[in-house]
């Protein structure tokens, strides 16, 4: 397999929510001052710094995009859906702009008082069917993101790869794709078969690496940690992924307080070092 | 389908967790009070209040013993592993003197400082395979229990419904059974299928209900809910329980502070009228 870029540090990619505190042009500066290649962009803080200048100034530092997230929130009824399809539509569009190589979709939990999961799960595969003619003309790819079933009922009814394989299956590969982030999938028994699939499928669009810690802090939201932190194996999964031929940016997404309360260039000096030792040996 | 006992409303069993602050005598006043039928023991109240005093009591009562929690902890390594399998033979014994229809095996979590889950679950399979041959020679069921993979690196390593059956099929369905909480499977895409398989299989031993509460309480030990307090859709996985052509008790698990407080009666009265209300319609 041969990398896609020269080297596997240069496969490292900052996902913009691991520096939270920081805007658009401070990711961009931490990622020329620490020569990271790659950057992964959420909507929000795009859209505060605009979507044409963050197009600018990612061009202008050479960088790639390796996602943007996200889109999503399918789940919602009513009113509330077609808004939330609406978002997906200028999602896709930013997505586009930006030249990323995926749009991520986490894609909501139980609507307020439900609990058909069912119900539910079959409202995403309808939204894929609504928003992947707009991704296919776009040049997007919509990325399913399962999620830890810690979120099943809040945050993403899509709780395993093997599920978003299913949901993805009636697409081209270039339009429907799967994002696995080690926090979600870590301990899944079938995981290292379904990556195998992902990856004869052509389905593997991004992977995304942080921590599962012990004990799990007060706000799950918040509860990912550094690679090494916690009790993650990530050179078998990372092995897994490369073996998927899988040769993308290798994005760091981290939520949690403390690292958003400390100095981001430290916390992008240990991140740097952490995927040096524990994720680019196994990234191929 | 024919139920074993008269009524659904019979099947309803009270884990003593559920009452933690009770010893085994409150607990057996507790169900003698309320009517019901059938209990889930802990080894430690047993013990504390003596086996052979529990067997009695249990016996002048009338009640069944749904379930002994709990052996497991496999994956112990050196002397731990040594003493995990000690203490499960006198779980078996205990097991077996009190009648339970099954002993409920909490597998456990990563050993400290290991991040080899594939090693940990082959643990598991390593001390069955020891502990099997007493089990049958006691006449009792190991019951597997899969755990939401919230606890996989603390807890449980067993994490679907579907590897619970993969780790029981050398043996026969009498020896090693699966023990299915809704807290814990409620979120898989499977679920409906592999229920199914361990119907067909004559594997479904035990069933506990109670539910899936957001925000998640900080000590995600103590995160279970009353059925109705959360997001579980107990008609519909008691139905698939009741298609299954499981029979035996429906017993309520709950590990939560706020219930822990409560008074014990109004917890079992709550229980009652929740179990009547949302499982016992499903119980076929």
């Amino acid at each position: 397999m041969t990398p896609t870029t020269p080297s596997a540090g240069a496969r490292l990619s900052l996902n913009q929510k691991t520096v939270n505190s920081c805007t658009v042009p401070q990711v961009v500066e931490l990622c020329r001052a620490t020569g990271i290649g790659s950057v992964g962009l959420w909507r929000e803080p795009v859209a505060e710094y605009g979507l044409q200048p963050t197009v600018d100034l990612v061009a202008e530092a050479g960088l790639r995009v390796s996602s943007l997230c996200r889109g999503g929130w399918f789940t919602a009824t009513g009113t509330a859906f077609d808004e939330a399809i609406a978002s997906n539509h200028a999602a896709i569009d930013e997505a586009a702009a930006l030249g990323a190589a995926c749009l991520c979709l986490v894609v909501g939990g139980l609507p307020e008082g439900s609990r058909d999961l069912g119900a539910a799960r079959d409202q995403v595969a309808k939204a894929l069917e609504i928003l992947v003619p707009h991704a296919a003309e776009a040049g997007v790819t919509l990325a399913l993101e399962p999620m830890n079933p810690i979120y099943a009922a809040d945050r993403g009814v899509l709780s395993t790869l093997g599920q978003a394989l299913d949901l993805a299956k009636p697409y081209p590969a270039d339009q429907v794709g799967v994002m696995v982030d080690t926090y979600h999938v870590w301990w899944d028994p079938t995981l290292q078969g379904q990556l195998q699939r992902a990856g004869s499928e052509g389905r593997l669009v991004s992977y995304q690496v942080c921590d599962w810690i012990t004990p799990l802090p007060a706000d799950t939201l918040l509860a990912r940690g550094m690679m090494g932190d916690g009790h993650i194996d990530f050179a078998t999964i990372g092995g897994w992924v490369t073996e998927a031929g899988y040769t993308g940016d290798i994005e760091v997404e981290i939520f949690n307080a403390d690292i958003w309360a400390a100095d981001p260039r430290s916390v992008v000096d240990t991140m740097i070092n952490r995927y040096g030792d524990l994720c680019a040996p196994y990234a191929g």
